[in-house]
């Protein structure tokens, strides 16, 4: 943890998360494009031919979230914001406009020399970009005219996990890489992630790399089936509590701990200043729900909501950088009495908002209405649509009914419009669903939204857990992950009963971590099982300290195990406090290798001597009974 | 919360669970047999017409592990034990010998007058049982003479929860009875849980009620694929730590927060006092590892056990009333080898001290020898057989090997012998499996073990995540409960690092019933649903207390609520802390409910005046698009 003072603007200086994880590195890896290093972080292991080990591997490495705040070469200033990476992406295109001033006319109301000091992001240099008039700078875009940007090969080379790096430096263990087959139910996962592939990927819609041209600090990533299952974090003030700098250091604390893509929900004052800190801090893309910011435009009342407050609101935020839009332009007026007779009606915040609206004008939603004026800005900006499920079930009584699906086709419809405007899009999921009736959901939308990837809230398989729904949902979240879900958005022990602390950030955080990994080994994607296996040799071979580094939570692991054995030798100790140290099963083994050796020599010498009876009798002999 | 005052043993008095849950009371449902009084939790609900909830239901009730503590009326004394609830069932069948001392040479070693004093149970008045010459006193035996025994009319009552009695008391609610239809994967689970069937499903090993005759504490309980699913939580000092004092509050602890049995699983000193503590306090069976046991006779030393040592261990056991015994009789000789090139061989204990024994002797495992001798003593007591699997895999990579498939099929053939002698038989499975290979675990167990009721650990998804394996075991878990495996084996967030305190037992107690709840409402197991209707209900009507009340854990959802909204007013408010105050999605669906009956009033009324074209206009005018 590193304090950053912070004078000048009179924010109070927030404790940012910028301690590495132990015996970790940040590592690079560079592309063949100008600029594409991607990060890594290495693992050093205490694994070696001297302590017995059967592993010659001395470093593992593993996908990064963290970003800049762990590596220490970096210097953090959270005033100034993150590098910008992308930079000279955007502008070698050739096809990007720097603007003089915002198009929201919202945004210039809150430009600086209109009060609110000590809350605005004090780096006010950056440039505010958008599309040359006519030109769209879309990730599909570019993939459907067979460009292949820096942006995908940073996240090929990043999906592969540096796999063949591991291959060229002759770490690679056989026993290491080895894993089940897995069953990807129909995915088309390649054995390796080429640049190639994630430019047809992109290209069919299949995956989406959101990356706003306003946020160049952004470092890419990719959200589909057949790539490694994401995970989001919400974040978010509220009207009831939290401040701009608590928010910007959840952001931290939740890439810190894996986080993919980070949601502001923000609600209550000041949403537009916490969005740029978040913005500028930040080294995933980030969502927003633009609605939520617009009904704070009209005093909270949904039926004054227009289409020029929204579009206005959309603009602001696209020249900030948000990277993808939940826009609940499946809410149709006619769907909206499916839910009159539901056990829990819409829980959607959005979803309500729309509804309320609907009824209130009884006119159809504005956002289906102005679908193709929102594709419009969205291509301007490479801004992606997360089509919201605003009739998503709320309890398990409400799951997979008339309501929800009818408005999973129209976003199918959508889906369509769209990409004829080479728009990414991706598909918002449940809710409360139980277990049975979750294969149906994901079978539905690859069939409906045409395998678009699906972005999924758990789903929760019981209601009866509150304070628990972290694991009600990851085990729904894990299923689902399995079936094709490409990212999974975080349920934390809050949920349903009040805002998460840094705490329940990170258990949610760390359990959609496990459901994602899950759900990655099931599928059989390549070389996700590496890290298991490590984990495992590590344990069988008691480097306790191995373990720890390996797993997701180190500092948990070790606290752990430092409650019952705490002394420091424990660490390197050949047993455990389960058995204690006059029994070990796992001491065993090695007498069993023995024996199967000696029992294989047996068998061997025998057949060498021509004696096969005698081989049989070698090898019946273990079969006494 | 209660001390309990025990001056006389020297014993440090425990502290004991006994706080029944909020607005909860005991009741008892009454059986035919004389003495079957079945404990249901009730819960009191706030709802009613005058606070405008849709629902009539004044009150709720739930399955009860928690036993005579949480009862105000019963006087806990751990020195005296709890009530015999079962003495005149057992008399009364006419079967069973009062014995004059233990059988068991080590029990008379330890019998009052050897010292010991303050460690040993003070209450020796109870009388040792044991079936007369000939006779067999299980439960298998009696359901297949065609007997209905008070213990399976008290699981009929128990299973059912009390649905019927609802009914008659015209709260049965439609609303709250409603529920998907699940999908059970062939089970066969009957709408109403009647003493015959529960006699049939007995008869046929398809479920066990496990109740050692010197168990008469124990209120009955049923494992099987057609019941609702169960939890076992482990408890157990070892080498390391802990008291027998710490063991008995485990326990009360475990079945407080919803254990449906409890392993003993403890390893150190005093094991033979520490569980007549246990089993004297316990409303719940107690299952045991005595291999555990009978390596501590013979000093840890694998190699020294003989059949005579572990004979006199089953027996000590059984008269001290263990309910069902773990018997690792499928670890054959010619299985060790198949684990020699695992990633981490044997993990299971009691597995690696049975391999140890075979490649020493380098003869055939003694409990597969002399598995016919243990099933005679089994008979005798009516214990059951948890036939253990020690070849399970203790990583992803061993997962579904041929060693532990070999295992399985050999527990199949102990399965058939056991059945020959009426002994019930429970299947104990693994262990580490990742998501998509859980499946095939549960059909292979189905078919080779002939539907005995499967009990598996976890198992875990994934290796990564020390610290976290409840949750990466939930996973598991639920997925298998949900294809049929009948108890779930509870991990704690201290799996593979140490020993877990009252926190981690807890977590993996609710963890558990999480899954377990989640693998009923999948398999639509009759009324399961109607627990999650009722709290969702409560949610939406913004009944917190209610809410907070239904669930698994009240004083963690309470907690959490409070901490963002502490007031007591925000308990009767009608927002929560996501959206405040001034907006609130639950809000609108009122608003969607009077709208929908507008548009049926008014397409009724147009249809009624002959207007057909009139309605089809109303019908339509939702659809503006």
């Amino acid at each position: 943890m590193k304090k950053v003072a912070n004078k000048n603007t009179g924010v109070e200086p927030p404790v940012l998360t910028t301690t590495p994880f132990p015996a970790s590195r940040k590592i690079y890896i560079e592309g063949t494009h100008k600029g594409v290093r991607v990060p890594m972080r290495e693992i050093a292991l205490t694994a070696s031919s001297s302590n017995g080990s059967d592993s010659k591997q001395k470093t593992f490495l593993v996908y990064d979230t963290s970003g800049p705040y762990t590596d220490p070469e970096v210097q953090i200033d959270i005033r100034k914001g993150l590098p910008s990476v992308r930079s000279s992406w955007l502008f070698d295109r050739g096809d990007v406009d720097v603007l003089d001033d915002f198009t929201s006319e919202f945004s210039r109301q809150r430009a600086p020399g209109h009060g609110l000091n000590g809350k605005r992001f004090p780096h006010s240099m950056r440039k505010v970009l958008r599309a040359k008039p006519g030109r769209n700078v879309s990730q599909m875009h570019y993939a459907r005219k067979g460009m292949i940007t820096p942006e995908m090969e940073y996240v090929a080379i990043r999906e592969t996990q540096a796999r063949d790096l591991a291959a060229a430096n002759g770490d690679s263990d056989n026993r290491l890489w080895s894993q089940h087959p897995g069953n990807s139910w129909g995915a088309g996962i390649p054995s390796v992630i080429t640049p190639e592939f994630v430019r047809e990927e992109v290209a069919r819609g299949r995956a989406i790399i959101p990356t706003n041209i306003n946020h160049a600090e952004v470092e890419p990533m990719i959200i589909g089936r057949n790539f490694l299952v994401k995970i989001n974090a919400n974040i978010g003030n509220s009207a009831v509590s939290s401040s701009i700098e608590e928010e910007v250091e959840k952001m931290i604390w939740s890439t810190h701990w894996g986080a993919d893509t980070v949601m502001d929900l923000s609600t209550g004052e000041n949403i537009h200043e916490t969005r740029e800190w978040i913005i500028r801090n930040s080294p995933v893309p980030i969502g927003t729900v633009p609605i939520y910011q617009a009904l704070e435009k009209v005093n909270g009342k949904p039926e004054e909501l227009t289409w020029e407050i929204f579009r206005d609101t959309l603009i602001e935020q696209a020249e900030q950088g948000v990277d993808y839009f939940t826009i609940h332009a499946g809410v149709l007026l006619r769907y909206v009495p499916m839910t009159a007779n539901r056990v829990t009606g819409i829980v959607s915040r959005g979803g309500s908002i729309l509804a309320k609206w609907c009824l209130s004008h009884h006119q159809e939603n504005f956002l289906y209405t102005h679908f193709e004026d929102i594709c419009q800005i969205m291509e301007a900006y490479n801004i992606s649509f997360s089509l919201g499920d605003g009739l998503r079930p709320g309890s398990i009584a409400d799951a997979n009914d008339e309501a929800q699906f009818a408005e999973l086709k129209t976003l199918g419809e959508l889906t369509e419009i769209a990409w004829q405007h080479d728009v990414q899009v991706m598909i918002e999921g449940p809710g409360h669903v139980p277990m049975h009736l979750i294969k149906v959901n994901m079978e539905k939308e690859l069939k409906e939204c045409f395998e678009a990837p699906f972005y999924t809230l758990g789903p929760l398989t019981t209601d009866v857990a509150p304070g628990y729904d972290h694991v009600t949902s990851a085990i729904g979240a894990a299923m689902i992950g399995w079936f094709g879900c490409a990212m999974l958005c975080y349920v934390t022990p809050k949920e349903h009963l009040g805002l998460p602390d840094k705490k329940d950030v990170k258990d949610g955080v760390i359990t959609y971590k496990i459901a994602a990994h899950a759900a990655d080994l099931a599928k059989g994607h390549p070389g996700a099982q590496a890290r298991d296996n490590a984990l495992s040799q590590a344990r069988f071979e008691f480097r306790w300290k191995d373990q720890f580094n390996l797993s997701l939570d180190p500092e948990t692991a070790q606290a752990f195990h430092d409650e019952t054995l705490p002394a420091e030798g424990a660490k390197v100790a050949h047993f455990c406090s389960m058995c204690g140290p006059h029994f070990c099963s796992m001491q065993i083994t090695q007498e069993v290798r023995d024996y199967a050796l000696q029992k294989g020599l047996d068998e061997q010498m025998a057949l060498e001597m021509g004696m096969k009876e005698k081989a049989e009798e070698f090898r019946e002999s273990a079969k006494v009974r």
